[in-house]
């Protein structure tokens, strides 16, 4: 370690913990990485978890936290109340919940609920990713891709959350492909799926067309029965249906804002995306999940006086 | 037993048998039903598992046997080379296939196969459910719906089959209710799912406006979360939306016919596709299924001289 923190910065998801040590500038000193999601941490408790790992980072023993994600959920450490939206990023922040009874200060930032009667939905973690991303979107409008297990498309205007969705694309890719018919077509172990594939190509663009999943599913298992399609072609056909359908389906909700769609991803997921975008003629702003996801909790302990306001990072 | 039988009939599905025995009118004088469909008879012997049920009904040693369904798969006893469409219900018939090397004469009507490269698709059995309802589409153009695991749509003109395509909506629910997030929504006994509910209705109606599946999945679990929507109607919203979204896409694709659909269809199942169709002011014509894989299996054994044609059942 080169300095001592100031703050330690938490992002808790349902499978993974990620855990940065940051200066009074915002500035990470240090981090770790650990599957002791929600899922863990509910077994071994949350408190338990955070020390050791806090321990283990040499991190002095009364260093605050900030922490985002499923950690505020109802089953998880402290609830943090859903903030619904429409909501400024500001005020998102500024509703973190103390934990009571450890010994240190810990505040965890709140999800957001849509109350929409027809479309009911909450996220958790990724309204820490938008506000660390108050360069791209804090004004004007926008619309925002976030790929993901549960992907979310959002609409700022002015800095507000406006409204989202909810696509479980990566869901459906990993249930359909392990436990429907398709298994026999994907197989146990299919490659990873390349953005230069042309299968991925022209299924994506099929489904781009009008964001059809249920006529088309079953076209990859004929596909391999008819014309020999390989496991992973289907692998590839399959991703490239979920995430072209996922495409049409959020523009048409939403309709395509003038700026182009800003696209928070990290890893490989994001160059499928960015070949979904392109095939549909959208233009494109990518920026870093994980680095906006440490830009956000970084915004949420200055909101929150934990750290100093002002300081650059 | 009344009568003497002249012939079995057989619908030898993926998971189950049904065997009929006829008699030289095509009456039924005999019936039993077992579960040992393909997965079955691929470990214990197609013939060891036929032979058994007919010599329980005290069959005749060399009665003839007419099949349809997944026994003539290539994974299956012999398999039935698919018939390409546009294809003549007779000329489907008339393809059956013969096993050989087996103490009877056993013929098994073959699939189909549409190999259009924008969607190709196969079916077994479903053709032998239309040959058996050539009362209702054996002339003039119809769009025929025939729910299940992996629904069939299908486009019958002047007696021959044109187009088809496949939903998988019943896999799709046992798999999202099962192995998604939404089994924490729809638990492990949800009720069956009554075309009475409004929560089907109001999930139904949604998603026949646009057919789309993959917006609204998660906004059943929300609901859960923001709404307390219970586990009964969680099964009931998913199924409403699964069925709703079939019924906007095929009818979107082949377009909607002069005629009242043709919904072929046995059990409670049809009762929640009626309920879709009434919600879209879709008019529906209702066989039953079991009935059609019947009538179907007879005129397959009479285009094959294996009864006498011209008797009336």
């Amino acid at each position: 370690m080169s300095a001592v923190p100031t703050i330690a910065a938490i992002d808790w998801g349902t499978t993974r913990l990620r855990v940065w040590l940051l200066d009074a500038g915002g500035a990470v000193v240090d981090e770790r990485r650990s599957d002791e999601g929600l899922l863990t941490a509910q077994h071994k408790g949350f408190a338990t978890v955070l020390d050791r790992h806090l321990r283990d980072m040499a991190a002095p023993e009364n260093l605050p936290a900030i922490v985002c994600g499923m950690a505020g959920a109802r089953q998880g450490w402290v609830e943090a109340p859903y903030v619904e939206v429409p909501a400024s990023l500001g005020d998102i922040l500024g509703s973190a919940v103390s934990v009571p009874g450890v010994g240190r200060d810990i505040r965890i930032v709140p999800g957001l609920a849509q109350r929409n009667p027809r479309a009911p939905d909450v996220m958790r973690g990724e309204e820490t990713q938008l506000a660390g991303i108050t360069k791209l979107i804090g004004s004007g409008s926008h619309l925002v891709c976030m790929p993901g297990t549960h992907s979310k498309w959002v609409i700022a205007e002015g800095g507000a959350i406006q409204g989202f969705g909810t696509w479980p694309t990566g869901e459906m890719f990993s249930v359909l492909s392990q436990h429907s018919i398709l298994r026999h077509s994907i197989g146990d172990k299919p490659a990873a799926v390349s953005p230069d594939s042309q299968v991925f190509r022209d299924w994506c663009q099929e489904a781009l067309f009008d964001g059809d999943i249920g006529a088309r599913l079953f076209s990859i298992r004929a596909a391999g029965l008819l014309s020999g399609l390989g496991q992973d072609d289907a692998a590839a056909a399959l991703s490239g249906l979920l995430i072209g359908a996922e495409v049409a389906s959020a523009i048409r909700r939403f309709a395509r804002r003038e700026a182009p769609v800003v696209l928070v991803v990290s890893g490989a997921l994001g160059a499928l995306y960015a070949e979904a975008m392109r095939l549909d003629g959208i233009a494109v702003t990518i920026a870093d999940a994980d680095e906006a996801v440490l830009a956000g909790l970084v915004a949420a302990a200055r909101r929150n006086g934990m750290l100093a306001e002002g300081m650059v990072k």
